[in-house]
């Protein structure tokens, strides 16, 4: 049974580091945080992605297969091939890079979510940059390969940060 | 150690199922389904109570004390009294619905999302009825007496409904 052995392992671990180390004066960082900085490292890397290849190959390397996306704008689109077409909507010089701010995991380690702020840059047809602020909800499923690949994705806009 | 007594209970519960019922032929339905179902039960119970008494008597009711709603054009909104005017910022006649569609859950159920579609009516100027159709994402956390809470909440527009 799968989860009864995921479980026991758990377990196992949770007892054989409290036999490990029972004098430790220094308390080991609670799992959940490891596991939120280690989330919050994968929005990062996908942002850092999206700047080295392009949001779109971005998107499409770190979604499950059956992720859905959640335009402002638009129904909801499912489906790689969908997904790809409705990212490439937009201007060809169109670059998409966001910062993740926080990450949530539950304690089972399966399910997680991720937010941040976002900028969707192009040239204007004054030649003009023009950039959209926004924020994002990203949800993240872990798969069988131990990666975390995002389940759903949405978004909208901001008002421009603030001047200093 | 609250994770080890958790995790416990839960390999407790796992093997006591095993051993109480090794010979039933209908196999019961996964946890997961079951969690899912009940998360869509309280964001279908959170859109009634938005029915029965106002989405913003609703909205404080469901909202875990860190919550965090993303609107559309705004900031991230923090703590329930900035919540409470935002909220209250649109017509006094709004009203605020929407359908949850499918729910998420760990495996350890204390982390969940829903999504689905929403409608916020509201007469306009010409005193004709005015409907922005919309879609969402909910991120759920168990609290420590059962109950779920949204920790985060965000949407944006949809098109219309197309017409049959």
């Amino acid at each position: 049974m799968k989860l009864h052995s995921f479980l026991s392992i758990i377990l196992f671990v949770v007892v054989f580091q409290r036999v490990t180390y029972p004098q430790q004066t220094i308390p080991p960082k609670p799992i959940s945080d490891t596991a939120q900085t280690s989330l919050l490292k994968t929005d990062a890397d996908f942002n850092k992605l999206a700047a080295q290849k392009g949001f779109i190959d971005a998107f499409l390397a770190y979604m499950a297969d059956d992720a859905i996306l959640f335009p402002a704008g638009s129904g909801p689109i499912t489906g790689r091939e969908n997904i790809r077409k409705h990212l490439s909507d937009g201007p060809a010089d169109a670059i998409l890079s966001w910062q993740p701010q926080k990450a949530y995991v539950a304690i089972s380690g399966d399910l997680g979510c991720t937010y941040g702020t976002s900028e969707y840059k192009f040239k204007g047809q004054d030649g003009k940059p023009v950039i959209h602020y926004g924020k994002y909800i990203t949800v993240w499923k872990k798969q069988p390969d131990k990666s975390w690949k995002f389940i759903l994705d949405i978004g909208n806009q901001s008002p421009p940060p603030e001047k200093k």
